[in-house]
């Protein structure tokens, strides 16, 4: 996408020869047929026809009563938690196709749960690199129950995933966001909206490495090209304050990220200094006429809090930042909140209180109340 | 069901004003006409027509890797990572309707944590009674989050039920799965296997409070009623072995189960020492030649693994109870096992061990190997 030279395509590919910057999926054979149910109902506008599957996919989109016009959707209802099932679906296929046994990734934790189970599923091997210290609890479980290695490293996600670009790609196959075949499995979320609700007026996307809003943006612009949309959505990416490259950039009119060598934030996920897909993510920010914005921890938790409490739906704090920013940037008109992960994914991150009865009279009495 | 007496439908009524034993709903009008997704979308053969929603239902059936002809239904991928909130759809749009302002359920944590959630989606308050240090930690997370009032007893699940069944429903509306018009909703499991798969030759299904195994007969019953299918599949009931009220009895030929004062077994989710839909359950096994078969801790969390590491699925161990219940009757034929609950809400169940690395080099070795 930086120096415009066309490759055929080759599952081998992640990042351009010549410049070394990101790559594209153009599918020029694409069209609009869908069947069945969940990512691989889009087969015809994605790069394989047919994969691995767990049924990820047609997760819930539910009416907030937050806002008039908001809906959310809830990305935990995915068969790992989050919407990196999406892209593992069509990513772990492609590393298959591709004639690898071992599959490689840096993660926060979400992609490594997902890359561990869909590892599982094609019979191949995983590793997992991980920050110390900075992956909630429910992903690391999944890593280990789905029998992925886990590798340690003492670092931020930033340099976890500086390993697996610099090092990594010799030994294995690497899904992280970088590699575009996995962004198209998680373009499918667009597919997915426009099939219940149309295209909306805005999509509001957490933004951690920033691979998840370009792919959606993607999504949303192949559905124009085929003439099926004439009207796209503006895309808002939201970042935690103490996590926010792009949406401080954005703040100062500036062209390039503010990159953070030491991010802090309650939410795990978009923990995240340098955003690898930063380029993608502007590209889709501009061209979609929308815009970044930063919110602060308390902000998160309240949207976890009130997502829960009013709507019923459980988030991660980092997928409950699409909320915060929602609700920060005060939209109007119809707008998504995609939450990305649930909140069973970080338990940790939920105060707990209890009242204690001992008998039945202590228990009719707190029900009288 | 025991003494025959027919009431008119009424949402508060919820056991027999006559003999005080088990209702079963009986839907007169009910047809098949299946339209949109998820629970509602078998509105026709339900109860109501419309409730409240969070996208529950349309779960992963996915074919398994550990034996010719199992499939599982991944009940993980709901809305709060297990099969209650089939019923929960149901039940809180039922307990809305009868004008009640609270919710009332004791629970493992499964049934807290879906009654939680949709209690806030409608606006009502709700209670859990949980028994000390016999729930799950994500699940008691998620009872917290949604902002249920968190009920504590020294006690096992049973007698929280107690209290629920003998106190509590003067002041509340009850939500466990004594409750008929909540087993509708968990029904619809079948349905979905039927329109996927036709009927399977065993459907296998963890047993606890014995609910579930009895609301997806159920559901089997009414397909053929109806004419829709001409094969019924026999239903396996699977149990912890220090938890095996039902498998015991099953296995001496007694009629009535052997009630365990205290149940053991790390599958919390089903560590129940008198399951109350008990005549249910052993009614849906009889009348479709199936059976009871009780399974060790050790097996279960050998199928929980199997289940992760070679199907990609990530199940707590009471959800993969169903798995080890199914290779231990060494079952031939298609058979769905249903994996009743998420990984994630039981996050110290499992086992985690990490490498570290310090530099790059110590990367390539591992990956090397």
């Amino acid at each position: 996408m930086s120096c415009g030279q066309v490759y055929s395509p080759s599952y081998k590919l992640f990042k351009c020869p010549r410049c070394g910057g990101l790559l594209d999926v153009e599918i020029s054979s694409k069209h609009w047929a869908p069947k069945g149910i969940g990512v691989w109902r889009y087969a015809s506008m994605l790069p394989l026809k047919k994969g691995i599957t767990l049924g990820e996919g047609a997760t819930p989109l539910v009416k907030s009563n937050l806002a008039e016009g908001l809906y959310v959707k809830f990305e935990g209802a995915n068969p790992t938690g989050s919407f990196k099932d999406r892209g593992m679906a069509l990513g772990v296929t492609v590393a298959k196709e591709s004639g690898a046994n071992k599959i490689l990734v840096a993660s926060t934790g979400n992609t490594a749960a997902s890359a561990a189970a869909y590892a599982a599923r094609a019979g191949m091997r995983c590793y997992v690199v991980l920050p110390r210290g900075n992956v909630a609890r429910g992903k690391l479980m999944q890593a280990a129950l789905h029998g992925a290695e886990i590798v340690m490293i003492n670092g931020l996600f930033d340099k976890a995933l500086e390993y697996v670009v610099n090092y990594g790609t010799k030994y294995a196959y690497p899904l992280n966001s970088f590699n575009p075949w996995r962004l198209e499995g998680q373009k499918t979320v667009a597919f997915e909206i426009f099939e219940e609700l149309g295209c909306p007026d805005y999509v509001v996307v957490p933004v951690g490495n920033a691979g998840n809003i370009s792919a959606i943006w993607k999504g949303f612009k192949e559905l124009a090209e085929l003439g099926l949309c004439n009207k796209l959505p503006r895309m808002v990416g939201v970042q935690a304050e103490g996590a926010a490259p792009l949406a401080e950039a954005w703040e100062r009119g500036l062209e390039e990220p503010l990159f953070v060598d030491e991010p802090r934030t309650v939410a795990t996920a978009i923990k995240i200094g340098r955003p690898i897909n930063w380029p993608k993510a502007v590209r889709a920010v501009k061209e979609s006429g929308g815009f970044f914005i930063k919110v602060q921890d308390g902000e998160i938790l309240k949207a976890q809090r009130e997502l829960a409490q009013r709507d019923g739906i459980g988030a991660e704090p980092a997928g409950a930042a699409s909320v915060a920013g929602f609700l920060k940037a005060k939209l109007r008109g119809v707008v998504v909140a995609v939450v990305t992960g649930h909140a069973l994914k970080d338990p940790d991150a939920v105060e707990i209180s209890a009242k204690e009865v001992r008998n039945a009279d202590e228990l009719m009495e707190l029900l009288e109340k």
